[in-house]
C-alpha cells in the first residue's frame, strides 16, 4: 500500500522487554507509519523510559521518529508508583548496560505530542498505548475534544472475567492509574481494550527464542540480547517455559484488527479499596433495577478472541524480517 | 437413610419467592433435617422476612421448626438497605394479602440460635444462606470459634467472572452487605458459595409453572399462586419467559454436593466505590510480586458447573410430590 494509505500510529510505551518488540514489530510492520513514541512509566520510571524509547530507535537506525516524555506521575499524583522492574530488569532491558542514546526528547509533553498529532489529522491516528493511561487521560484533560479528534486508543489494560497479574483483581497497566484508566474508559473516544484474558494466550516458546537467536535481523539478535530476565519471571510466576507478548499483540492489534474478535460494552475501573485497578465490563445485556455508574456511559471494544498462531507468526516474522 | 443420618440445616433466608421454593424443597428433602430458619433483610425487611418464614411453616405445616429473627441493619451500620421489593412483591411474596401468620420468632436472635446450634451440634450443622450474610458474620463475631464448629456454610452469593444482577460488578445478596461477605468468606469456615454464574443456568420456564398448576401438591399449589410478579420481573429485566431458580440451587448444593462442581481458592469482597459488593477468587495458581490482600488468606469452595437439568428435576419432584 502506498505512504498515503498507511495508519499513523503513536505508540505511547513505558521500555520494556515487550515494549521494545512492539516498537520493533510497529517498524517493520508496512501497514502503519509510526510518527512518534510518547513514554510514560511502568515497567521502568518515566526517565528510564524515554531514555529506552531513543535507544531503541537508535538500535532501529529510526531516529527520525520523535520521543516525547510523558508524565512521571499518576494524573491523581500522590500515588506510589508501582515499577515492574522484577519483570524487565532494573533498567527495563534486561540489565545489558546499553550505552545512553544519542539522542533526546522533543520538547514537547507527551500530552501535548498527542493532542498537536490529533489536531493535525483528524481521526487519523492511533494510540498504542502500552502502559498506564496517565498521557492519554492528560490529553483529554487538555483537550476536551481529543476522544472525538483522535482516530482510535488500542490498549493493553485490563483483565476481563479474569485474576489480574499485579494481584487477583488489576492488570498492572490500569493499577498503574486506575483513576486515568477510568478517565480514558468513558471519554467516549473509539477505545479497543486488550486485556490479560486475550494476551496470556500469545506466548513465546523456548523454540521461538532459540529461532530468534538464529536469524541475522538486527531485530531478532538485539531482542535475544534482553530476553532471558523475561523467561525467567515467567518461569518463577507462572511455572512456564516461554513468556507473554503482551504489548505486540496489542500493537498488531492496532495493524489489523481482525486478528481478534471483540466485545462492545461500558468499562468502568475501581480506583480504590482492595480490587484499586480492577476493570468492569458491562455487557449492557442487563437492565438494572437501579441506575447504575455503568449507565449511559459511553461503550467500548474489549478483545474477546484472538488468533494466536496468526499473531505469534506475524511478531516472528517481523521480528527476523529486518 | 435414618433420622440420624441425616444432614441438619439451618435456613438463613429473607423470604422472597425463590427463598418459598428453597424452604419447600427442603422440606421435602429426606436427605435433610431442617432445625431452624434465621431471617435476613434483602428481598424484604427483615421484619416482614420473619413474618414471610413463619407463614410459609405454617402452610408447610411445621411450625415445630422454630425462627429466629436476625439483623435489622448490615454489620457496620449505616448502610442503607436495598430491598428486592421489585422482584417479589411489597410482601416478599407475589402481593397475595396472606393473612398475618399465628407462629412467633423464638426469643433469641439468629446469630446467637447458630452459634447456640453449632455447639449443640458440632461439625454437624449446615447453614445455607440465601440473603446478605449479616447474621452468619455476627454469628462469627458472637463466637469466633463458630467458623470451626459449623459444619458447612453454603451460600448463595457473588458473580464469578461475570456482571452482578444489582450492578454490572455485584450480585444481590453480597451487595447487601459487603462487610459482612468479607467477614465470612475470609473467616476459615467450610465454604461453598454458589454465584449467579452458577444459578443463571437454573431455569424454571413457564411450562414448569404449567406442570406446577396441574399438581396438586400444596407447595406446588401454593407456589403457583405467588410466582407471577416473579415470571414478569424476569421478563422485564432479562427478557426472558422463565425464573431463576437461585435458592433452590443453593440448597439443593447443601442437600448433594455432587450436583455442582467446585473451584478452590480465596474470595475477597470489594466493601467500597463502584464495585462495592463484588466478589473477587483468586485461583492462586499465579505467584505475585507482592503479598496482596488475598494472600495467606483460608480458602473456600466456589462452584463453576451445575447438572441444571437434574436441578431442575429435583425441584419439581420435591415440589409437587406432596
Amino acid at each position: 500500500m502506498g505512504e498515503a494509505g498507511r495508519k499513523k500510529i503513536v505508540i505511547d510505551t513505558d521500555p520494556g522487554i515487550d515494549d521494545a518488540m512492539a516498537i520493533f514489530v510497529a517498524l517493520n510492520s508496512p501497514e502503519i507509519e509510526v510518527i512518534g513514541l510518547t513514554t510514560i512509566y511502568g515497567n521502568v520510571y518515566t526517565t528510564l523510559a524515554t531514555r529506552n524509547a531513543l535507544h531503541l530507535l537508535e538500535i532501529a537506525e529510526r531516529t527520525d521518529i520523535p520521543v516525547a516524555e510523558g508524565s512521571h506521575v499518576t494524573i491523581t499524583k500522590g500515588t506510589k508508583l508501582r515499577i515492574a522492574d522484577f519483570v524487565h530488569g532494573a533498567d527495563g532491558l534486561g540489565n545489558q548496560n546499553f550505552p545512553p542514546p544519542k539522542g533526546k526528547p522533543i520538547d514537547q509533553s507527551a500530552a501535548a505530542f498527542l493532542v498537536e498529532q490529533a489536531n493535525l489529522y483528524p481521526g487519523k491516528v492511533t494510540v498504542v498505548a502500552l502502559g498506564p493511561l496517565t498521557n492519554v487521560a492528560l490529553a483529554i484533560q487538555l483537550d476536551p475534544a481529543f476522544p472525538k479528534k483522535i482516530g482510535q486508543i488500542v490498549l493493553l489494560g485490563g483483565a476481563f472475567s479474569v485474576n489480574g497479574n499485579v494481584n487477583p483483581a488489576a492488570e498492572a497497566n490500569i493499577f498503574g492509574d486506575p483513576d486515568a484508566a477510568d478517565i480514558v474508559f468513558t471519554s467516549g473516544a473509539d477505545i479497543l481494550a486488550v486485556g490479560i484474558n486475550v494476551t496470556h494466550q500469545i506466548v513465546l516458546t523456548e523454540a521461538d527464542q532459540n529461532k530468534l537467536a538464529l536469524s541475522k535481523g538486527k531485530y531478532a539478535q538485539y531482542l535475544c540480547k534482553i530476553l532471558g530476565i523475561y523467561f525467567s519471571y515467567h518461569h518463577e510466576a507462572y511455572s512456564t517455559q516461554a513468556v507473554y507478548l503482551h504489548d505486540p499483540t496489542a500493537l498488531l492489534a492496532a495493524v489489523n484488527p481482525s486478528l481478534l474478535t471483540y466485545t462492545e460494552g461500558v468499562v468502568r475501573v475501581q480506583t480504590s479499596g482492595i480490587t484499586r485497578g480492577l476493570t468492569i465490563f458491562d455487557n449492557t445485556k442487563k437492565r438494572y433495577g437501579e441506575i447504575t455508574e455503568w449507565s449511559d456511559k459511553p461503550t467500548v471494544k474489549v478483545a474477546v478472541t484472538v488468533d494466536a498462531p496468526a499473531i505469534v507468526e506475524l511478531v516472528m516474522e517481523r521480528l527476523m524480517n529486518s
